[in-house]
Order: C-alpha cells, then sequence, then structure tokens
C-alpha cells in the first residue's frame, strides 16, 4: 500500500522500492541491455506489480469478452497475472483446497493437478474415466461421480482443450457439464468450476464448443464459483515466459465479492512468488499492441489446423488393430489407447529402436504432440509409431 | 522422467512437450521475435526445466565458491532455479515449515516471512530486536529467543545485508551468529539456517563478513542444514526477471543426501510454478558470459558505494535529535527510528507535502531506499526528510 502511495504521488524521490536506479530508471546492467533491445529498464529488470501490470490486466479482461462473446454482460473480476498457468492452479489450491475438498476429474488428466491437489494438500481426488463408450465425453461418469462425494466442497477439473486427449466438449457436451454442475449446486454442494484453458483457442473442428467453459458457469448458480485459468503460455506461444491469469465469476458475486476473492489470491501470489516476471508480461503486453500480432496468431493456428489435418487423414485412412485413438479435436495432442499392449514397452521401443520420444500414461495410453512437428513430418511420424505397435501385441493382458 | 530420456535419445521426433514446433524450433510469433533480438525461440518461449538450466545452476555454484571462498573445499547442492527469491523462502517453508517449527527473526525484518511462515503455515514466529544497545547486531537477543523456543525444529532466519536495515553482521559478529546456532543444534534442537542473501555482495564497509554466512553454517553441526536464497534480483540488477537459486548444505549430508533434499525442493517448484522464467534465465546466462558482464557489475557497485558515502556523510554531519540512523554497512537501505514521532506520519507528510516516498515501519522505523536516487540527489533528499521531522515532536510517545 505505501508503495502504491508513492508510485502515485512521489513526485520527486520515490525511495520506497528494494532496486536501484540510476537517472531515475532501474539500473540495468549493459550486457542485458544489449538481449532485449525492445524493451527499456522500466519493461525488463523492475518489479512487476504483485498482480501483475494493470494496462496487462485490463486488455487480457477485455481480450476474454472477445474471446467468449458469452462473457460480454457479465460481471467478472479483473484477471490477476500468476507465474504462469501453473502457478494459477496453486493459486487456487492454496485459497480453496483442504481435506475436506473433493476434486473430481477425469483420467487421465495433466498429473500436476493430482500433486498440487492430492499431495499437497490432501484432498480427496476422485476420477471418472474421461470418455464414454462412443469416444465423446463421459458426462455420466462427472455426474455419478459428483454424486457419490462425501464432501460439501467439490472442485471440479474442466480443462478443455483437454490434456493429454486433446479434446474439448462440443456444444451440447458443454451445456450438460454446467446442468451437472448447478445441480450439484442446488443439491446444496459448494461447488467450484475450475476452467484450466490453457490451450484455449486451438479448436480445429467447428462443432466444437469456441467459448470457455466459464463463461457458461460464471453465472450458474449462487453455489458455484467459477474460475478461469489461462494465460500466454499456449494462446501466445509463450511457454517459457510463464505469464498466467486467474479469473473469479461466480452468480449473484458483486464487484465487492470479486474483489475481496481477488485480494485473497493476490496475497496468494505475493506470499508464494511475490510478482510474475516484468519481462515476460512486457513482451506479452507489446506483442498483443504489435500490428501484425493478430495475423501472426492466425497464421499459427492454420499452421497447426492442417498438422491436425494430417494427423486426422492419417488414422482414418490407417486403422491399428492394436492403437486406438482417442476422440480428439484441439489442442496439440492425440491420445491413443494401447489393445494389448503396454505403453511403457511401445514408448521405450519407439525411443530405443526409432529415436521417436512419446509419453506413456500408465500402461494404457500413448500420448503424441503432434504440435511439436512440422505437417510434412506427420505422416512419417505416424508411420513409424505404426509400426513399432505390429509386434508389441501380448505385452499387455 | 520421460520428457528427459526422449530430450536424449529422441534424436529424430520428440512429440513428449506440450509445446509447438516448427522446423525444429518452438513456434515463436515475430511480434515477440523483434522484442528479444538477442535470444533465439528456443532461449526465450522454450520451457526450462522445472530445476532450471542446468548450465546455469552450474555456473551459479562455481559463482558461489568465487564469491565465498570457504565453500571451496565445502560440499554442497548443484543450486535449484527458483522464480525469484520469494519463491525460493516459499520452497523453504514448504518443505521445513509446519505448527511445530519456530520461526527465530530479528525485528524488523521483511513481512513476506511472517505472510509465508505464519500466516501460510502456522509456525510459531519469535522476534528478537535487530540491534543490541551499540547499534551492532543483536546476537544476546538471538541467543535468548532460540533458548526458549519450546518446539525441536527452529527456522533461524538469516538475511543478510538486513531488509530493511541495511545491516550485516562484522566478522566475529557471524561467527557469534554461528556459535549460537551450534550450541543449539549440539542442545538437540533440529536447527535451519536460511541465509537470504538477496543483497549480498552489496557491501559498503570493509570490516563486514564479506562471504554468506551460509558458508561458515554449511559445516556445522549435524543437527543443522543451512540454506541459501540468492538470485539475479539484486545481484545482477534483474529484479524482474524473476530468478532464483536455492542451495543445500549441512555437515555430514552425503551428495545422496543433497540429492534427497533437492528432489523434494524440486517437487516443491513443480507443484507450485512449473518452472521459472527460460528467458530470465537465458538473459542471465548470456549476461554473465558476455566479456563487459564483471566491469559493468564492479561499476554498478561502486555507483552504489559513491552513494553509500554520500549517505554516510550526511547522518554523520547532520545529527538530528528526533531520527536516529540504526546500524547500516550494506544493502539498499537506512533504517531511522523515529524518536518521539510517528514513523507513519512523518512518512504521510513526506509524501503528501514534499513529494518523497519512504516506507514506515510500525510507527517507530523509517526506511530510506537510499539507492533508488543518484549520489547528487542524495543530500538534497536526506536535508528534506530532516526537515520534515522538525516540527512532528510529540506525535507518537
Amino acid at each position: 500500500v505505501q508503495a502504491q502511495e508513492a508510485a502515485k504521488n512521489a513526485t520527486r524521490y520515490n525511495v520506497t522500492a528494494g532496486i536501484a536506479r540510476k537517472k531515475n530508471k532501474p539500473l540495468r546492467l549493459a550486457a542485458m541491455s544489449g538481449l532485449i533491445s525492445g524493451l527499456t529498464e522500466k519493461e525488463s529488470v523492475d518489479y512487476a506489480p504483485t498482480g501483475g501490470l494493470d494496462s496487462l490486466r485490463e486488455q487480457w479482461k477485455q481480450g476474454l469478452i472477445l474471446k467468449n462473446p458469452g462473457l460480454k454482460n457479465i460481471s467478472f473480476s479483473l484477471p490477476l497475472v500468476s507465474a504462469g498457468i501453473s502457478h494459477g492452479i496453486f493459486v487456487v489450491s492454496d485459497l480453496f483446497a483442504d481435506e475436506n475438498t473433493t476434486v473430481v476429474i477425469p483420467a487421465p488428466s495433466w498429473e500436476n493437478y493430482s500433486l498440487i491437489f492430492k499431495e499437497r494438500w490432501g484432498a480427496e481426488y476422485d476420477e471418472y474415466p474421461f470418455y464414454n463408450s462412443k469416444n465423446g465425453f463421459n458426462i455420466d461418469g462427472l455426474r455419478n461421480t459428483i454424486s457419490t462425494c462425501r464432501t460439501d466442497k467439490i472442485i471440479c477439473i474442466l480443462n478443455f482443450p483437454h490434456n493429454p486427449t486433446g479434446y474439448t466438449p462440443l456444444a451440447d457436451e458443454a451445456w450438460e457439464i454446467c446442468h451437472v454442475l448447478r445441480d450439484a449446486a442446488e443439491a446444496g454442494k459448494k461447488m467450484l468450476a475450475l476452467c484450466d484453458d490453457a490451450y484455449f483457442g486451438l479448436f480445429w473442428e467447428k462443432e466444437i464448443f469456441h467459448e470457455s467453459i466459464f463463461a457458461l458457469c460464471a453465472e450458474l448458480h449462487p453455489n458455484l464459483l467459477a474460475v478461469k485459468l489461462d494465460g500466454a503460455t499456449k494462446e501466445d506461444f509463450a511457454w517459457g515466459l510463464r505469464v498466467g491469469f486467474v479469473t473469479f465469476a461466480g452468480k449473484g458475486l458483486t464487484e465487492k465479492h470479486l474483489d475481496a476473492i481477488t485480494g485473497k489470491a493476490l496475497a496468494s501470489i505475493r506470499a508464494s512468488v511475490s510478482s510474475a516476471s516484468m519481462a515476460g508480461q512486457q513482451l506479452l503486453l507489446k506483442a498483443m499492441a504489435s500490428p501484425g500480432y493478430m495475423q501472426e496468431k492466425e497464421n499459427a493456428l492454420s499452421d497447426l489446423a492442417s498438422r491436425y489435418k494430417a494427423v486426422r487423414e492419417f488414422v482414418s485412412l490407417h486403422p491399428h488393430k492394436a492403437l486406438y485413438p482417442m476422440g480428439f479435436n484441439s489442442g496439440y495432442f492425440l491420445c491413443m489407447r494401447t489393445a494389448g499392449i503396454d505403453a511403457q514397452v511401445l514408448r521405450r521401443k519407439l525411443l530405443d529402436d526409432k529415436g521417436i520420444g512419446t509419453v506413456a500414461i500408465g500402461k494404457e495410453f500413448l500420448r503424441v504432440a503432434w504440435s511439436c512437428v512440422d505437417e510434412e513430418d506427420i505422416a512419417p511420424l505416424f508411420t513409424e509409431i505404426w509400426a513399432a505397435a505390429d509386434g508389441l501385441a501380448g505385452t499387455r493382458r
């Protein structure tokens, strides 16, 4: 608070901050200046505010409305900047998870959820199979799992596009998910819809629900708090800059309520990392202001869309007797169920014999991040994977 | 583990990571490339390893030995990269603090310690006055406070140069601190010496102990774990890049023990931020490799040393009847005890009437970060502060 007041009113000398200035600019080593000529001293080595740069937060909020028209007339908080999206998950867990909370999550899912919610805070962890028998989203699994939760507090992980499957619910599935959540809230459960939108915008099929499910949850029920985690990580192809956002909404929450929750999240950020990277935030802000920005993003997305089509084409033309591609329509990944094959054995063979690195999830799934190879390499890559799987039948029973 | 194996052996296609590549480089938007021309795609937007870049960790370790000759033949861990030094404090608290831990800390101290250890983990928080009656480090206070701790586990905060006082123990004081810690360890307490070296190297007087007290603690006693937190934040004038380091040592700890502790800290990093900024780490690495680096740092330090001298000169020549400069010899700050004056009132007057931003700590201390103004502004700045304090006598009893 004292530093904020000084930033506004210390017109002559501001000697509040633990930094070194020279001629009123942060003292930056020339060895660094040359590397980041596009950023001034103040834009790179100075501290960012704990909750992030105001201008970036405002612009991100405006962007959320553009990307999610459903948010247009809905009240939601000014996004806080987290040190990456994982840090956003941590902040939410810090505020809301404990031993009296159940996390409801599809399997497979990204393992960091379990590390953060289960290992760190001791939350109950109730999994349901991601897919139904039609390779679509398993609404019944979600509903049944929620209905058997013993705790009052439930955190429902909604990570779409989903890691590792690369699946995003279709519009009707998204609505059905919301109905399940609303019913639970109506039944008196204290619901938190954790919308991890890391892969937002990487949508490769028309019938996908093209907004964040956060937009549907934001005014769903007074017993449901919606949290949106997103960031530059995937949306702006800036994984290593560590710039994420945390945004809150909920039916009946006034500006004051949202400020209070945001204040608690701010305290969590402060007591975990102090603040996120200034350089990362400024790079994002400046990129967003650059005239070519939208076109460059569109080009990158259409490049990825071509790769998706190549993957889709390959798996359609080459049904494999042991590798079953799970439903995928978005994001970076394709997950295959390995029938009769131990996915770990397949991964090992691909790596050792073919120099191909993939991720085995348990013994049953192999994840391929097709986003890592160019379009012309898609068919050769999958041809190798298909061939490697031949002859491994019987390694899993 | 799978990703690490793939990084080494996936010579043809590596489709493990949740990123997008183009022609084998991370897909970076042109809008960003122009701003950080000194960093390649891989050096800026790619993910960094959870524990940080190996080359940076190795170089930082070598640097620790150069900066602290006492570490030369001592075994200590390979530093982990944290998302800034605050994050390092969080990681240590995550591993070691709980309700059965007492944090022993001088007052005043940086408030984030209390937020992290007391508010977050419910640790006991035992404070002692930073100074003794001679304006030196209060060894007796430290000893007495430790001797009355009710818990077996004690975390002793050793933040030198100290925020907010700007004081670093002299060589004999540093040894006395170690004797106190060793005695407690010998008496059976499980001691953790948390050496927060954020301001390391900013030493302005000769008789200061010029190494980190970590070097003295590293082989002190089998019941004492020494942790060193430091980083580019202040040492490389890169506050907003958020690159810190966490290093462990302890008498009798083998390579295996150190690896095990480092592994736990790695898990904490993973389950809080995933990894620190790649761009920040690469900027530091490249700056360190730049031919002008050492000279530039030396120039910056001698610039700050001149400012320190100007502050020292002013307070020597102008004793004030109500502002008592506390002992200072290092870092960025000078702290004044405000006799008979409410420091909050003085801060308010300075800000509102003079446009000067300072930090009041409680009602008793005013902190001035003289590092924020150039040498020629030091005397005018303090002249204003001195004048503002006149006439405020009696606002505190």
